[in-house]
Formats: C-alpha cells, sequence, structure tokens
C-alpha cells in the first residue's frame, strides 16, 4: 500500500468516529487549533520563508508570491477564521421533513457529514486551515493535496492542527495531507472512489478543469466567473455607475469580479460617458465593441475571445445591446454560472433577468461582489459551485453535509 | 458534427425554453403522451415484436425477455404513469429561504431544473417514457440511451412522445434518443460536459460502475443494494420472521430487497428456527457461517464473497454477531449504502444502529422494501441513489431540479 492509500484509508476510517463526536469537542478542537497556531507562528513562518526562498528562486510572479506569504498577522486571521467557524451552529444531526406515512411509517431526513473530503488546492497555505475548519466542524475527514510551493508551510499548519486533535482525543487522521505533489499521485488520488466521497479543487481554471477531465470520485466543480453587469434603459444610471466601479475594481483578482459590461442602446451615451470617467481614476481597460467605441474615447477592440474571458484584472469587456433579451441570451452563452446582474427599474425586465439568465447568483441592482458565503450570511465558505449538482453559489456548512433518511416502523411490511 | 453531439446540442438549446413552460403546457403534453401511447399500442407492440424476434435469437434470459415484453396492458400501465406524473405538484420556479440581509439585500433559492440529463439504462422499453415524464415535468430536456435489445420499442415510444411535444407547440428536442449503440459512442456521451449537466446510470452493477467511471459528466451512481436485517437481542422474534420474510421473498430481482441476515447470539437458536420454518414454502438457499449452520437444518457455508454479495435471488446469508456494534461495524463494511433494518424494542440499540450506519435509509422494526419513491411519498422515482452528493435513496421530482440564488438590491455596493 502506497503512502497515498494510506492516508485516504486512514481518513476512510476514522469518518466513523468523526461523524459522532460532540459539538464542544469539534468545537475545543477548533479553539484549541487557532490557540496553537498563534503560539507556533515563528516555527509556521520559518517554514513559509523556505517556500518563499524557492518561489524567490522560480521568479514566482508577485501576486501568487503575496497569496503564498505568511505574517505574524495574517496567522492571526486564519486563527480568527477557525474561532468563526467554531462559533456557528453544527448543523449535523438535526432531522428534517419527518413526516408520517399512511402506513404508520415515521420518515425523517437527518443531516450527515459527507464522510471524507479530498481538497485539490494551489499554493495559498491559509486553505488548509480554512478547509480542516469547515470539514472537521461538519463531521468530515479531510485529504489535503496542496501545491508543492506551499509545502513547507502546509507540514507546519497540518502539524499543529494534528495536536490540537491529539490535545482532544480525536484521532489525528481526521485530517491528512499528500506530500508527494507529483501529476501520478494527484491523479491516483482523483480516483479512490474506494475511500473519498468528494473532491473539492479550488484554484484556477486549468487545476479545476483538469479535476473535472480526470476525476472519478463526485467532484463539485467551484471557482472560475465571468460575470456581467447589464445596463438596462430603465436603469438609474448612477447607481448603475457605482455598481460597475464597484463590481470592476474593488478587488480584481477574485472570482465574483465583474468581467463584462453589456449597456442597453436607449442609454449607452450618457451611461458609457459618466462611467468612464468614474473608471479613469482606476485605470481599466476598456475592450469594447463598435457601437461602444464610438462612444467611449479611449476603448481597444474587443475580439470574440473577449465575451468568454475572466480578466482577474483591470480590464472589462463592454457591449451595447438592443434589449434585455439580447443581454440575456449573450449572458448565457458566454458565462460560467457564477453572477450576474441587471440594473433596472424595470419590473418585466427584471423578472425576465432573474428567470432566464442561468447562473449560481442572479442580481438585481447590486454588486456581483456580494457572492461570498459570509455576504450570504453562511459564517464560512468552503467555496463557490459553479455547477448545478448538490450545491450551487457560495457553500456554507450545509455544502459539506449529506442525509441518510431515518424511518420507525412497528413491524410494517409491504404487501 | 455528428449525430451524437446534434442530439445533445440540441437538448442544451431547447433547456431554456423548457424551463419557462407554464405547468398547464407540461402536464397537456404528459397526459397527451399517455393517450397517444394507449391509441398507438399496436404500433408500439409491432416494434416490440421486433425486439422480441432479435431477443429469442439470442435466447436472452427469460427475466430480461419479460422486461422487454409490451403488452396492451403494460402500455396502460405506462400511461397510468405519466398521468400520474402529470397531476403531481410542479416543484419549479418556487422561491426558498428567503431572507433579508442586514445590508438590505434579499435573497432566497429558486427552484429551477437541472438542464439537460442524461440517462443510460438496459432493456426496459417502460423506462424511456417514465424518464422522459419525470424529467419533462421539472422542466428538463432529457437524452436517452437506451440498449440496443430494445431500440425497435424505444424509437417508437419517442416517436409517440415526440407527437405530443409538436401537438402543443413544444419543441421536440425535450426528448433525445440516442440509436446508435456503439461503446464508442455510449463513451462519448459520458464525456458532453459542454451540453449535459447530469447523468444517470439505470441498470445493473456493471453498467453503473462503467458510467463512475467513465464519465465526466457529473453522475448520480443509483441502484446496487446489499440490503440487511440485523435481528438484535431485544427484538420480537415474531416480527421479525415477518420482516425478513417480507424484505427477502416479496420482491426478489429489486435493489431495496434483503440480502443478508445478521441475528442476535442469544436469540439466534429461537430465531433461525422460526425463520427456517417460515422460509421453506419460498425456497430460500441460505448461506451461512457456522454458529447459525449449528441451529439450521439446511443450509450451505458461507464465503466471505457471500457478505458483499447481491444475489436478486431466493438466497440469504446468515451471520451470528455478539452485539449491536458488531452488526453495525459488518454492515458498514460489506453493504452498499442502501437499506438497512433492525429489528429490536431496545431505545439504545435502535439509536445506535440509527446513528451509526452508513446508508441512504436506515429503519427500525420495518421492511426494506419501502425504500421506494412512491412509499416515500414522493409520488414518483427516477432511481434510489445511494451516494451521498445531491441526492440520497430515493430519487422524485426534487432531485431533478437545481437552485438558483435571486437577490434583490437597491444599489448595494461591497465595501
Amino acid at each position: 500500500m502506497n503512502n497515498l492509500t494510506k492516508i485516504c484509508k486512514a481518513a476512510f476510517e476514522a469518518k466513523y468516529t468523526l461523524a459522532k463526536l460532540n459539538v464542544e469537542t469539534k468545537n475545543q478542537v477548533l479553539t484549541d487549533t487557532a490557540r496553537l497556531l498563534v503560539e507556533n507562528a515563528s516555527t509556521i513562518i520559518e517554514a513559509n520563508k523556505e517556500d518563499l526562498k524557492n518561489a524567490d528562486a522560480k521568479h514566482m510572479p508577485a501576486g501568487l508570491r503575496d497569496r503564498l506569504c505568511l505574517t505574524e498577522e495574517r496567522i492571526e486571521g486564519i486563527a480568527e477564521g477557525l474561532r468563526q467557524v467554531a462559533s456557528l451552529d453544527d448543523p449535523i444531526g438535526s432531522v428534517e421533513e419527518m413526516k408520517k406515512r399512511p402506513n404508520g411509517l415515521l420518515i425523517g431526513k437527518k443531516i450527515v457529514p459527507v464522510g471524507v473530503i479530498g481538497v485539490i488546492y494551489e499554493a495559498r497555505p491559509n486553505v488548509t486551515a480554512d478547509v480542516f475548519a469547515l470539514c472537521f466542524k461538519t463531521g468530515n475527514a479531510v485529504v489535503l493535496k496542496g501545491g508543492s510551493d506551499a509545502m513547507h508551510s502546509n507540514v507546519a499548519i497540518v502539524a499543529v492542527i494534528k495536536e490540537a486533535l491529539k490535545l482532544n482525543g480525536v484521532t489525528e487522521d481526521a485530517v491528512g495531507l499528500i506530500e508527494d505533489t507529483s501529476r501520478e499521485t494527484t491523479t491516483e488520488f482523483m480516483k479512490m472512489n474506494d475511500y473519498l466521497d468528494l473532491l473539492i479543487p479550488r484554484g484556477g481554471a486549468g487545476l479545476i478543469k483538469s479535476v473535472v477531465m480526470n476525476a472519478t470520485v463526485p467532484v463539485i466543480e467551484t471557482g472560475t466567473g465571468n460575470c456581467h453587469v447589464y445596463v438596462d434603459s430603465d436603469a438609474d444610471l448612477d447607481m448603475a455607475v457605482d455598481i460597475v466601479e464597484n463590481a470592476k475594481t474593488q478587488r480584481i483578482g477574485v472570482c465574483n469580479a465583474a468581467e463584462s459590461l453589456l449597456v442597453h442602446r436607449d442609454v449607452a451615451k450618457e451611461f458609457l460617458v459618466k462611467l468612464e470617467g468614474r473608471l479613469k481614476p482606476h485605470h481599466v481597460e476598456l475592450r469594447a465593441d463598435e457601437a461602444s467605441r464610438e462612444i467611449l474615447t479611449d476603448a481597444v477592440s474587443a475580439t470574440e475571445e473577449d465575451w468568454g474571458k475572466e480578466y482577474l484584472d483591470y480590464i472589462m469587456s463592454v457591449k451595447v445591446v438592443d434589449s434585455v433579451e439580447e443581454a440575456i441570451s449573450h449572458i448565457n452563452r458566454y458565462n460560467t454560472g457564477h453572477s450576474e446582474v441587471i440594473v433596472t427599474n424595470n419590473y418585466q425586465h427584471e423578472e425576465l433577468f432573474l428567470n432566464d439568465v442561468d447562473a449560481a447568483c442572479v442580481y438585481v441592482n447590486a454588486s456581483t461582489r456580494f457572492t461570498d458565503g459570509f455576504e450570504f450570511g453562511f459564517g464560512a465558505e468552503i467555496g463557490i459551485s459553479t455547477q448545478k449538482l448538490h450545491a450551487r453559489g457560495p457553500m456554507g456548512l450545509m455544502a459539506l453535509t449529506s442525509y441518510k433518511y431515518i424511518i420507525y416502523g412497528n413491524g410494517q411490511i409491504r404487501k
């Protein structure tokens, strides 16, 4: 049995005891992990320095390097995240929709953990602690496959988690870390159907696609967001400018940032002039269709490719449309099923947009940036699902649960 | 573009209009299909005779041939199923859990169709109409890949469905039938991620495994059931005999039939003697461990393989255990996550069993045979999920839906 199989099998065996942990123990492990992370911050930062040294030798881009870097302040932030998860209600064990059947059987849906969750991610060491917290709170075992660039940091963080588990008499197999980051091991991991119940990829479009195409374990697809704002003929244009500015520029590197702007022909001139002024200080490059370029003073020509692009940068595609229907069909053709906005005061148009746009989150008169587990009131987030099975949109603790039917009888047999 | 791609793309394009159909139109299509099936019964039976002729030439086993065979009565049964689906409530469009956030955003979960559902099944032509009805009622397009053995029957049934769609001005692409049943086409079908949202295999263990291992489209695993009845030390033994007889013999070829019996040592003698007498007229072969064979007068030796087997036959494995804990760990090791029963009057034991057995349906004092969408009150069933994501246990109309978040704002931007 290779090391990968050992880790997955240990998690599989741990899941039965984890499913039964009481909430006090789970919360104690989480707050102990938070405390130990802070106490061991210097050790973790030492390990992180090794990763940063390698990153520098490889000339890692500045944005990625910044995500990899851990400081005392960032470790305190991770610890605070753990404490927040501890403070959330535990969904495990509740029974929903309990109903009596005519034959006397009493049938209910009991919330249970999924079991063993595999998570494949890149070079963000904070994900290691975040993902553990969410999976552990919901009684799941978790097997982590982080990127090689963050391996020293991940090893140090997992050591702290295991210490907190041990301190509370909980099996250390609640968390497993795969240290072999070869392609072969990763592929084998995605096919561990005997041990894994679910696989969640967290990272860029390439990683997610590779997991979707190679995994035989059920996958929840997360992430990429080609989000649109459509400014309708009946929009409050000042509100529309605020929303587009916020959705595009408040934070550029995230999946709920807007990447594409659609504007109704009737208001295109007035709106685009206003918007261009507002976006100027942010240095947003506008890639526009011909009709928009006639209005915009400083825009480049959009190509077909631009309509489908998630820039994650100060770039936005712009297109003039003739109707809400055209906006909807453009969005349904090019979007990634993430977050879409209409700005309008027209009831018919917002109803059409809400009904017909196919995406996880469809907004009227608000920024795409609210697509987030915390903003939705879930208290936590494991990712944003852009597929339709099991969970869609921001995934909180409930996305990491399943259910089983429990049935109370008194001797019923089927006729 | 090959024919497979054409069919899947047509379904993909149809999904937007299907999602918006009002319930009256959907129900009219279903009742028209029912009427037309009965009116065209002789044409369908002619087509079915072709399939039966081929089946006879291939010496198809009697059980399979029986499932393939269509009669006027069976066609009336299929039509009645369609009428029943028409009479069910339409879940599409309802909004659940609508909540106001502190920033004023009003966020709700709107029930929507999954989109395009692919179904891969074997030689049961009734599945063609059943599956269409459930998918269509929930606003989904469906692409059917039936077995080659039932192709003439399937073509005839799909022609009737398309006639009913046309009659009501609904796109005929709501249903597609893949007539090329080659292995290559089937494999290509399982990887149609651009067009399919979900794949459901319906059939034997081999078919299901092949889909799980080869598909890149999300799959809901259905079906195989190695279901156990555990007779506890505190069981009402007469009730236990009734339940085991019913679970084992009421219908042998179905996934919710019991395949394995566990009995507590303290009651093994009294219970097994009673049970053996009751099962005698059914000619059930008992494959038993040593302790049981000392009691049973007519049992063969169970091998390790027997504990994991779904017989679908008049065969049952039997094992004596020393405790409810041993029963639970045996079940969690060998079961397929389907349906498990404890017969007991002991509160502690039933609680332990309900909590710790990992299966879609866990019963106290009732037969496994109730694991069924109709018996659970769903009014219909697309299959029984034995996995943990999206849907578990009997799947009714809700299992064919997803949701999207709809968010009403008044200019909110993120700080």
